[in-house]
């Protein structure tokens, strides 16, 4: 995600979807995503790389109303901090006993997206990215937040192409969710990517220092087994696994 | 997780293992932990709750040493925050072009647990739970903090059994991963429960504001698709499924 990109607008249109009683405001504050709604295949051209992806509508599901809870109220808000990527607030709320509890959250000003770039032969194309939080780098999918109004899938053919320098002709979301609802407000989408050719142009951010390697899915998932190991890469593991095996119903214990 | 036991020590705890360059310090403080790398079968039993749990060691694993990292230098850090839960800091790192750029990430005093509780008829155990930074009600696997020194599993146990009164017979981690690892310092442990009995007691703390339901994988599997969704039921179910169906290879494109 672009620093210039990270606007007031941002802030507003996560705070709205998710924390305050007005739907059809955060409705208008996101034409695009509500436009995806039809569910009709559709060619859409990004304007700000050179991929042409094919999108099968409705791509990513996002939340589309929010659903007002009376317990526990809200007493008082507080921000603690504030950064071109999130608020940290301090939420005091009146519990049912009548005691207070402060709850401490993040609210996120942007959605991510995570691609699982799946190469022709069956390989991965995966990353070797400094994660700061760890002081260690980590083996990941691409990921990146999504610009205000941007569609999931746009995003994840946006980060593909500046992270690693791949286009993709097929982009499909395979799992949306809540990353972390005890703590942030912030929704991830995973994105299969196919047809992937090396023709794209990178373009690095300042902290993103990777570098870039394909590898089979048995030599990704045994990257999975030794710590430190991102969820990036797990989830997109186990999300292409289901994908690729079918969503079958399982057997019991 | 108890509020008593988020102490200094599990700052310390969690700063040394991932940031400071003293990795012996960081073993001696996680005695038990260390000590589950035996690869024998044992049985423990929580002094906390009644259960008796059969723990195949090792366990879930963990981080076990810091590697240095000499780019980008940490130029200076500042405490922003500080709760019981988390630490927001600001770094200010030295890029090597010579730029400096804030990094701001949240330092977590505990890692955490998702347990998946699958019943002996292939139901599942499921919260609907209230999560503040959406304000709404979400279907999740039960899940919380891993206080200092705790096993994961034995973890898992205890919140299975504090929010929905099931103890397990077996328990066994399906996955562990670094939960968000360009933001926070965390891990999680998808830990699968089985041999499940509904003899043991509830214990909610003040803002668990849950019911729970049993309900079929299929019945799971469909409240992911409708927003929002909580990433601990879609990793649950995510790793259930490739437990249940097996690790085998998957095909390519």
């Amino acid at each position: 995600m672009r620093d210039s990109k990270t606007t007031s607008t941002s802030a507003a249109r996560v705070g709205v979807r998710y924390c305050l009683p007005t739907p059809s405001t955060a409705l208008a504050l996101r034409p695009t995503v509500i436009a995806s709604i039809s569910p009709s295949t559709t060619w859409w051209r990004s304007t700000k790389i050179s991929t042409t992806v094919l999108i099968k509508r409705p791509s990513c599901p996002s939340p589309k109303k929010a659903v007002a809870m009376t317990n526990p109220a809200l007493l008082s808000r507080s921000q603690l901090h504030d950064n071109r990527f999130f608020e940290l607030r301090d939420d005091t709320l009146g519990l049912a006993d009548g005691k207070e509890y402060h709850y401490y959250s993040l609210n996120s000003k942007f959605d991510v997206v995570v691609v699982i770039p799946l190469l022709d032969d069956g390989r991965l194309v995966l990353e070797h990215i400094y994660r700061h939080p760890y002081g260690q780098r980590m083996w990941e999918f691409p990921a990146g937040g999504i610009e205000p109004g941007e569609d999931p899938l746009a995003a994840g053919a946006r980060e593909l192409e500046e992270e690693t320098g791949y286009t993709a002709s097929k982009l499909r979301c395979l799992q949306s969710f809540e990353v972390m609802p005890g703590l942030l407000s912030m929704r991830m989408h995973l994105v299969l990517a196919q047809g992937l050719r090396a023709d794209g142009t990178t373009a690095l951010e300042d902290m993103e220092l990777l570098e870039v390697q394909s590898l089979s899915q048995e030599q990704a998932w045994a990257l999975t087994i030794q710590p430190p190991v991102s969820s990036f890469l797990t989830m997109g593991l186990l999300a292409l696994d289901r994908h690729l095996r079918g969503p079958a119903a399982a057997s019991g214990a």
